[in-house]
């Protein structure tokens, strides 16, 4: 069941032309129900597939889950529809035993009503998390060059994109060596980042110290934000970040790189990470590479 | 006051040159909490401006009110820090006497626990609106040259965009003359179609009939819905758009256009609302354009 791609008739017009009905390749975007415990907790537009991920990595995101043991089971609802098929659109998961449900009151649903003495704290409050994990302690440094080859081994492995032109892109790479250990694509960037860090989380590699979450798309406040749940040191983006994003990666300790293109890149936040090669240290890589 | 750029001390870094450290001017994003009748709603990462808009706009995506009139008032909330400072990212609107403020068991931020028997159907209930306006029924015919000239438009106005690299636009246009009535910008592509629907609302121009919504970014599911809400019969974009709105826009009966480069474009949905010249009105146009 291939549900990542859908074929569509399509009009294609050039001015000037006569127009080509022909069939397209579109990236699928339907809603997935995240359920905790049985208890709804978020509905997200996304692309199909990796859905164990994405609902592990959202929970991460949110600061409920930090260790794989902790996401005991997840099971698509059966029953969904009228006709009692299962849409593979609700996704229950069951946490271990002692393992806290989202506090309702903490949810970023905002249905309280609170005073409006407090209301902008509480704002920042209700979309700032907390992480268990101290990304400012990360030592790991990455080499400048090595970092501008991500954006094309992103594009390399963007095999969707390819077909549909709809899809946002998210990776990891291990920050010494630039080896790159998932690739995840979804009409929704936080999605793309959430798969990620959902299957890290089932490889028990959290905290992902000495890594970087590579994102095709802008750095937003949130992808930061993701980035830090999930013990990540270096956020790069091959678009601009906004300013809350360059503001929280300082204050955290989030090394922040955008318009990573070519050969060149702005960073943000912690560029005491980005160093250039010594030449020696450059030949030494270089010799593993040949003989790798 | 402008709170749409920041300034920020960044490291320009080109491998195997020295890094320099320059300013550079990022796009703002903070939180936006809505309230309506002094209960909050929603809380959205959006670039500051036009704030009343965005929530105007937002609540005609969500289908509480289809008219300016039942925007009654809007206002900041003072005292949002300890310091009591208003921090203008909390905004409390007033509905118009007699307009239901939305329902809480009809909220998005899906609080409920229902049985798991309806559980896909609440899903696709949940995300899925309904309009007042039914763009159907819509008679405009837009022309194909025409349309191809709305890209240059859109990134020509997109000032901020042009020194930030950091935000999307939204653009309203006159389907039968071309003409942009309004264009917004923001880190979230959601909010600029929401400010710009907004704008519309408090001008009375809703329903948006014979006009076009182009974005600089892809069509998702619920740009298409936003589109819907408003009665704009044409959705336009510089991207790919996914299955979803595509599938969408054709039930409903908008029309879907992406991947507007260029003299081409390919349609998704409702093709025969773009039409290529005849000769006779070509120039009949041309000869308006001249003695414009």
């Amino acid at each position: 069941m291939s549900r990542i791609t859908v074929r569509r008739k399509v009009v294609r017009l050039t001015v000037g032309h006569t127009p080509i009905t022909r069939e397209d390749l579109l990236a699928v975007e339907e809603p997935l129900e995240i359920r905790v415990n049985g208890r709804s907790l978020a509905i997200t537009m996304r692309t199909p597939g990796n859905d164990f991920d994405l609902a592990a990595g959202f929970l991460v995101s949110e600061g409920v889950i930090t260790k794989g043991e902790h996401f005991f089971a997840a099971r698509y609802c059966a029953g969904a529809t009228d006709e009692g098929l299962n849409t593979y659109n609700v996704l229950d998961v069951s946490l271990a035993p002692g393992v806290s449900p989202p506090d309702p009151s903490l949810e970023r649903s905002f249905l309280t009503t609170s005073s409006c003495g407090l209301c902008g704290k509480a704002s920042i409050d209700a979309v700032r998390t907390r992480s268990s994990f101290p990304v400012a302690d990360d030592p790991v440094r990455v080499d400048a060059e090595l970092l501008t080859s991500f954006p094309d081994q992103l594009r390399t492995m963007q095999t969707v994109f390819e077909k549909t032109g709809g899809l946002h892109a998210a990776a990891l790479f291990d920050g010494a060596t630039g080896r790159m250990l998932v690739l995840r694509e979804d009409v929704g960037r936080h999605n793309a980042v959430d798969k990620v860090i959902g299957w890290a989380l089932k490889e028990n590699l959290l905290p992902l110290t000495g890594m970087v979450l590579m994102v095709s798309s802008r750095a937003s406040f949130e992808l930061a934000q993701k980035a830090m749940m999930a013990g990540i040191p270096v956020l790069a983006a091959v678009s601009a970040p906004s300013s809350l994003a360059a503001e929280f990666a300082a204050e955290v300790g989030l090394t922040l790189v955008g318009f990573l293109r070519g050969n060149s890149m702005v960073i943000y936040a912690g560029a005491e990470r980005i160093v250039e090669d010594a030449p020696a240290e450059a030949q030494r890589r270089e010799g593993q590479r040949t003989t790798a």
